[in-house]
């Protein structure tokens, strides 16, 4: 029996897990508690400031709709999806990295054909991405989906102008085929900011920071025997690589845009991804 | 300029702050990233745990209202309001300490007359409160200010109960005289359950743990030149009080309830304050 002090506090709640606790579930706790107790007395928290803290968690959970999920933005923001996606994701040397997945994918996208165009609103600079699909030791993987997304020339997914863009605009799925080589065309992606109008919002700008994405095209491919990479690749030359609001860059991930002199694609992304074996 | 990695992730992230960041905020933000991250790899937290973690989150926002503070008593129910309170209240040896707030006071309540009862709605086994409040020195404290609430005999404060328990039940606000002294009525508190219905009510089942609270009396004493203490006194054999849903107990602060032998009056809880002197 031992009550609650500062000193032990961290104790004094762990102990009080009872002895059928999932062990995962004891474990997360306890380090849960560990650290947030540890954060209050690192900065000796305040009552106002916790109250702060409060009404904070508390709009953040408030302005959460079906289409809008203000936690991940929060997780976003505070490095923690992408810690997490790293945590979750560690590849062998040589294999294609992965970032976060984004709030925007949507399942089944239709089946193009290589060489495709999937921007359908005629919007943008044409470019052409292209490339092949490799193991690790630098062969084609056939029969690998490239599932791809991006947004329009204004900043935005398909799927937050819903009446605006042409359904499916800016995306796809393509099938490699013995050869390991994909192609297909869309725009050069542009920059945007995550949504900034609620606490999120107001609490990166009480950190002087900004809301933006470097501009970027999505990537989810899959292939048998190998493991799923969900990643991006990043506009070589964007003003924001440096400062993705979400840290979502990582260095292998920054691909050439080249200017191209094909008549009708003004940019060419070359670009191969490595897929690392499945882990069964 | 450094992308994000798994290793340097909360140097990434911080090192993202603005320079014209208020210093306390850069502390606060700063710290928390650390915690955060290094709560994430401790425990190797996985994209489906993050997801019940955002899940949970949303919830608890979702479910709060004008009259429910979901956020609150996830902090109660982590020790993270005691601890700020024990972090906010460190007073000199012999002075009387703090416990939480609790989401149940109301301000303004009616003043009473020494010797007045509280309880307005003739339930419960009656509990004569008295004692002195006094200085560091031992000295009685004149003009001091007692604002006390409990629940009633059903376990629930009259805010809970509009309509059903008469208005200003179990409150009262008393002011000592040249002797320090305080003496009213009301009954012998209860045990109770916090709101146990909604996500931390899910996750205390999850642990194993109750939500039950040990009997108490609330009290807030001020009076000039000394420092507000805010507190309860326990119910000295509450079966509760080694397991506060909310870890409120303090040693010091579990009180005698002796039997009376006065007619009309069944308990007796002699208490008395020691309040430290003001910090300026």
């Amino acid at each position: 029996m031992s009550y609650f002090t500062e000193a032990a506090s961290v104790e004094a709640v762990n102990a009080r897990m009872g002895v059928q606790t999932n062990p995962r579930v004891r474990e997360i706790m306890a380090s849960l508690v560990k650290h947030l107790h540890s954060f209050a007395k690192d900065v000796n928290l305040t009552q106002e400031e916790w109250e702060h803290a409060v009404g904070f968690l508390t709009r953040t959970g408030q302005i959460c709709t079906e289409e809008r999920q203000e936690f991940i933005l929060l997780s976003d923001v505070l490095g923690l999806s992408m810690l997490v996606d790293a945590i979750g994701n560690r590849r062998p040397e040589g294999a294609t990295e992965s970032t976060v997945l984004g709030p925007f994918h949507v399942a089944n996208a239709p089946i193009r054909q290589m060489d495709d165009n999937i921007s359908l609103d005629g919007k943008g600079e044409s470019c052409l991405f292209s490339g092949r699909i490799l193991d690790l030791g630098g062969n084609p993987i056939k029969d690998a989906c490239l599932d791809v997304w991006s947004d329009n020339a204004d900043g935005f997914y398909d799927v937050q102008q819903p009446g605006i863009q042409p359904k499916w605009n800016n995306r796809g799925r393509f099938f490699t085929g013995s050869d390991g080589q994909y192609r297909f065309r869309g725009i050069k992606p542009v920059s945007y900011p995550i949504p900034d109008d609620g606490p999120v919002g107001q609490m990166l700008a009480s950190l002087g920071r900004h809301p933006y994405r470097p501009a970027h095209m999505h990537f989810i491919i899959t292939a048998p025997r190998f493991r799923k990479l969900v990643t991006h690749t990043f506009v070589g030359e964007d003003q924001y690589l440096n400062s993705d609001a979400v840290f979502g860059v990582k260095r292998t991930l920054v691909a050439p845009y080249l200017r191209s002199d094909d008549a009708d694609t003004r940019w060419h992304a070359p670009f191969d991804f490595v897929l690392a074996p499945s882990r069964d």
